[in-house]
């Protein structure tokens, strides 16, 4: 029998899990200090709260769920047709696992509203699943990361995440340019073009700048029927240089003639770099006229961070939605997240070697076993250890001392205790460092001084 | 458009997480202690993992993933008949939901047995889904912690097992009762009776004898076709009584006639009371002659815990298990393990009102926002406690300090801090306590002092 777990799933490790611990760690731990609270959703939601979020290419995307029992049951035999999948799916399963942990926050918000205090800010750390063709990099199983805050449309909302997103950067040692821009930019420049209509496909083909180039994508615009002339009018606006204070009069000038979305986006932008000169962000955050983000639902601010040392799509992103909640008929609720894609995180730390020392030890005190008397004897001190908050165990059989040392090192024990008849005669332990193979005959009280000190574990 | 999701799965609001938080923070750094390392599997596995490992009644209870794209190709069209739902329902679905963590811990272990350094201690919490029929206390998703070692069979692993749950329901602060069989005694009662092969039915029998009692237990026995003179041979064991060196005298008295695997019952239960009276473990453990625990793959010791002041089912159950993995090709890798209900202590926790404060509080200090002078101050005093590890935020706009007001006391903030301007003035804060309503005016490295203090927070 051939074992396996399905495709763009993964199986982690104790060492694997030590890593991903230290990342979800760090960004919980800065997620808590700005005052995000926790929540978590069911893995399965029901497919109406789901589908329609993602359009048809996320439709096809979500795993759906069998439903139980007898599931033919009352149903015609014409649905049982390659070219009646669509309906039969419908018919035979009525709950998918959550693709995203956007769409679950705002039925969770809609749901709950009554209990919420708003402005509501929730962190929520989950796996989700897509039916994605996996390839390198790209999994079916994986963890989001995200922060909200949701009841406020205050700019400081999008600065204090800027402020936050530095913050989690600077702890795991990764150097970002944070890049910003505005959903309203945008659609004024759309407006401008004459085809605030066509501002979906407007976006769709710039979100692809960073990847295929400027030519490649004023060819998808023209794909997309957009007119030479109209694309004249986009060009110089994506192409504009300078600090972001020039850049910011810059399309404030062009804009200035129409007082619609664009200058909005302009002000909104302006207040906010106000905000990220106060909070001494040390991260460059870049005013990037070019970002432009997929997701249809954001109407504001849009943030994408990358990486500077290594290449590697963006490890973080996010922006401010006006009416997400809307769709579940709660209307006027503004909201703005962010959302770190531990994975990509996980790869640059593990390329950078920026995993600090106390991520990758996984085990730490063995006691190794010398048999009945001598194990009682090492029992009591492994519970003082425990009781000192000290990680320890004991060999559970009397082996061959050669072949408990060789367990001890495979495992990665840093430590290992001997306690045989002589040092039980003098009431010591003979304790091995496997690092630097020194060893030393402590009493108990010596033993746990000795590894109650951190840096010895 | 109604919102709810799925029955028998729950949301997580900030309040309920801290609680589960609690729980499992608790569970896992006693794990850790103890020297059990995490791992984590998908939430799918393929079905050829799962069917056929939890009886025809758990296979029935699986949640199926439904195959992505089109699922009916070259399906003939004789399946979509309700009489051929299991076939069809093979043909369309190839995955499914863990159901629970030790079988998709035996697949792990025989995958992996390569890089695995035995023996293996491993610990592991996550969320696992049944389709159940919901009813109070019992849910289609909902998070099991396991603990297991496998490639010892030291009965020293069990000893530390009980220490363990020992350890972990004092820190909980629960009174328990830990319960201790062993399923060669009841394979040697078998023997005795002359029923060897009936084995699982005389289990399933004896498992409901604290539900059910003692004489419907009989009628059971019966119903699976014991006879009245084996069911004789059976009561007086499960009748035993005395303390645990007593009974163990009776029931090898009983069994010392045959040679069987009752006595190696006998020796390993007394190897274990014997370690348990040199851990000083705090909590009962008492022989249960008639603990069965239905599950088929026990072979050596089951544990069984009980709270004391509540009537509730078992909150702790495990045993050990001699060929686990076996069935995904990996022979002779003996382990043991035990797997904590985190619902259930939850629901004892709330009950007996045990959830300790910390746990409790969510929110904890906010700054109101006084303007735009006011706030960039606040900022700086928000920048100052965060890098202090204090948990902190401003109110994202300038409201009615009415409002923010009630949103603090709504929201469960401890500390509210504002700064106006006379605060400004003379470089102070005013610090606001919620529970109590005092207030005191304190610079910023007072504020800080103050707010560092744990009890504060």
């Amino acid at each position: 029998m051939a074992l396996s777990i399905p495709k763009g799933t993964r199986d982690y490790s104790p060492a694997e899990m030590a890593k991903r611990n230290y990342i979800f760690d760090t960004i919980k731990n800065v997620f808590k200090l700005y005052g995000y609270l926790p929540i978590e959703t069911p893995a399965m939601e029901n497919l109406a709260t789901l589908t329609g979020k993602y359009g048809d290419e996320g439709d096809k995307l979500l795993f759906r769920i069998l439903n139980s029992g007898n599931y033919l049951k009352n149903l015609p035999g014409e649905l049982f047709n390659e070219d009646e999948i669509p309906a039969l799916t419908a018919k035979i399963s009525e709950k998918g696992l959550r693709y995203d942990l956007t769409v679950p926050f705002a039925r969770y918000v809609v749901q709950h509203r009554n209990e919420i205090v708003f402005p509501f800010k929730r962190y929520q750390i989950q796996p989700v699943w897509r039916a994605d063709r996996p390839q390198r990099g790209r999994y079916r199983e994986f963890f989001q990361c995200d922060a909200d805050v949701v009841g406020s449309a205050s700019l400081l909302n999008e600065a204090e995440l800027l402020q936050m997103t530095d913050a989690i950067f600077a702890k795991l040692g990764i150097d970002v340019v944070i890049k910003l821009n505005n959903r309203k930019i945008l659609a004024g420049a759309a407006e401008l073009m004459g085809r605030s209509e066509s501002l979906a496909d407007i976006t769709a083909a710039i979100d692809k700048i960073d990847k295929i180039g400027l030519d490649a994508v004023k060819g998808e615009l023209a794909e997309r029927g957009i007119t030479p002339e109209q694309i004249a009018v986009l060009e110089p606006i994506l192409l504009l240089s300078g600090d972001n204070g020039e850049k910011l009069d810059a399309i404030e000038k062009i804009f200035s003639a129409q007082q619609g979305a664009g200058l909005a986006g302009v002000a909104e932008l302006r207040a906010i770099f106000d905000y990220v000169k106060e909070l001494d962000i040390s991260a460059p955050v870049e005013l990037d006229l070019s970002l432009a983000r997929g997701l249809n639902y954001y109407t504001g601010a849009i943030i994408e961070v990358k990486a500077r040392s290594v290449e590697m799509g963006s490890v973080c992103g996010g922006g401010r939605y006006d009416n997400l909640t809307g769709v579940f008929g709660l209307k006027d609720v503004s909201g703005v997240g962010i959302s770190f894609g531990a994975d990509r995180i996980y790869d640059i730390l593990t390329m950078l070697n920026l995993f600090p020392e106390s991520s990758l030890r996984t085990a730490s005190v063995l006691f190794a076993n010398m048999g009945r008397r001598e194990e009682i004897y090492s029992l009591r001190a492994v519970r003082a250890l425990r009781s000192e908050g000290i990680a320890a165990e004991i060999y559970p059989d009397a082996a061959k001392l050669k072949k408990q040392m060789e367990y001890a090192d495979k495992a990665g024990f840093l430590f290992v205790v001997i306690a045989g008849e002589n040092e039980m005669a003098s009431e010591k332990f003979l304790l091995k460092n496997m690092n630097d193979k020194s060893q030393r005959e402590l009493c108990l009280s010596q033993l746990l001084e000795e590894l109650k000190n951190p840096k010895a574990r």
